[in-house]
């Protein structure tokens, strides 16, 4: 049972506790930037003391944010803690004063010995275990985030998201078992086509990027974009035939009624065995707070979303990990 | 000769000079929200006294941000001024106290009618008429932008963008000419293709977000997605083979050497004739200031990139705006 922040996690916060940030930086690259996606809902929806904003490293460095400086504070994230660009990023941050904190598998990487306190997460993917999800990358921005909102505003945020973490896994568990016959059925449908959208909003919205860019494009080679559910009908839609492909995932936060517009479009002008619809309300997440299920959902639907991608791997004869081509083979761009 | 900001500039501005905004919000949908993204990029490199986020427009009243009130300010934007998103978040903004500017083509248009200032601007696209693209909705939303700054903190940008601004549409005519040979050359490839990218940072990532999701997907149904020129290594690089199709955008901004990444990467691992390169460094921007440059650079790769646009539409025999399927053609969605 998780009932108390984890000592690095409450270090970091003890250690910045003092000081009044105006304004928070969010700070990573490809997946790890996909998780400060959702931290940015999370932030926007609670914060009434700092402002945030979500850059991929590189843009940051280059960008310069005028208002980065020491009253502020940039939280990083890398899993292997080696992603140079973010490395850089929290060299950079330092430089100009701000505080860091940073987010890794591993402790002792080049992003841990930059930052100013590194906070560790676990992950199933680079180490091959079963982890508690509460413990993923998702799972401990929360805590810091919860935790910095607390500090400053009494919120009260932490002890709910605490105690909803301890749900987590055993939702994710059962989640499996409502999609396997799902993720079935649509394996033969989506495995030969050439394109993938996926489709989500608000706090989801990290989630349907990571598996676009992360999962389809990056280890089966499929085309694909995350598409924000009303951007969609400002363009995008229009590509809806009866063969398009779609994952669409309906969360449970406040923008849930874009998502299911987009769905209900999608319905209508594409056929329904080619749109995946994964519904947070088809989901028991007993046990958890009512308050910190939108935030959780996200983390249910790609964990499980990767089972999808393992289908689909099979029928493509395409290894997950060891199907790139470039991604840890070439060392020169 | 501009010499000065539109009276309408000037009213919104003067309108609201005495008030201390936090934050500003930059509010639309599809290729208007594209252009708050670079709006941002000005925000980020030259504000020093208020934050800025930008918005779909459903998003941004569904989210909530908590910040959002009577110390903020919320530009919002919307060609016909009739989008319902835009109008909505522009009314649900005014309840929520802060103060409101619209950007429209239409003065007595419902988002005119929604916000406490509206200002107007030109567009050839929908009137068909040929205009001046520094009256163009990025002109106007830089004028407004620089102004804000300038009247906080006597940055004196605003001086440069007005003299800046005149040399806007003759750079446009000579890139035209410029890129005339270079499209001819690439329509034939791309015109049979299914997928064309298009990759940017900085300023011109929304030109690239438009041109794939309001022209490419919207217009000609291409698959498409814009992939921030970083992102690019972190997931989407893996679908590139000698076949891909990629639109690169060189803008002249802080984060030029991204894209410079992203384009090597694609010369070496895709096909030379498929990878078109808009360089902002071999337009002829004679008479701008070399400070403001970067932010005129993607409004000059957006208006030529329309030419394109309609090379392709010709070699696929779909017209451009009567080739929708769904947008203006249904009302039930």
């Amino acid at each position: 049972m998780i009932s108390a922040l984890p000592a690095d996690v409450q270090r970091a916060l003890t250690a910045t506790a003092g000081r009044r940030f105006s304004h928070l930086f969010l700070v990573a690259c490809g997946g790890s930037l996909s998780i400060m996606m959702a931290g940015k809902y999370f932030v926007d929806r609670h914060s009434g003391t700092f402002a945030c904003d979500i850059y991929n490293a590189d843009e940051f460095v280059c960008r310069d944010p005028r208002l980065l400086g020491p009253d502020t504070l940039v939280v990083l994230c890398s899993q292997t803690g080696t992603t140079n660009e973010t490395v850089r990023a929290a060299n950079y941050a330092k430089d100009r004063g701000a505080a860091t904190i940073g987010m890794t598998l591993d402790l002792i990487s080049p992003l841990a010995k930059a930052v100013d306190h590194a906070v560790a997460y676990q992950a199933s993917y680079t180490t091959g275990k079963e982890i508690d999800s509460a413990c993923s990358n998702y799972g401990v921005l929360y805590m810091l985030l919860a935790g910095l909102i607390d500090e400053r505003e009494g919120a009260g945020i932490t002890a709910d998201l605490l105690m909803s973490l301890n749900y987590l896994q055993p939702s994710i568990e059962r989640a499996h078992r409502t999609y396997a016959d799902r993720f079935q059925a649509f394996a033969p449908r989506f495995g030969p086509c050439n394109t993938i959208y996926t489709l989500a909003s608000g706090a989801s919205y990290g989630a349907a990027y990571s598996y676009a860019i992360c999962v389809l494009m990056e280890m089966q080679w499929y085309d694909s974009q995350a598409i924000h559910a009303n951007e969609f009908f400002h363009g995008p839609f229009e590509v809806v035939d009866r063969d398009a492909c779609f994952v669409v995932l309906l969360g449970l936060d406040e923008t849930r009624s874009l998502s299911e517009r987009a769905r209900d479009f999608l319905f209508k002008y594409g056929s329904r065995e080619n749109i995946l619809v994964l519904d947070g309300a088809e989901l028991d997440l007993s046990g958890m707070s009512e308050h910190i299920k939108p935030y959780l959902v996200p983390l249910v639907f790609f964990d499980t979303l990767w089972r999808f991608a393992y289908e689909l791997a099979g029928l493509r004869g395409r290894p997950m990990l060891e199907g790139r081509r470039y991604m840890k083979k070439l060392t020169d761009y």
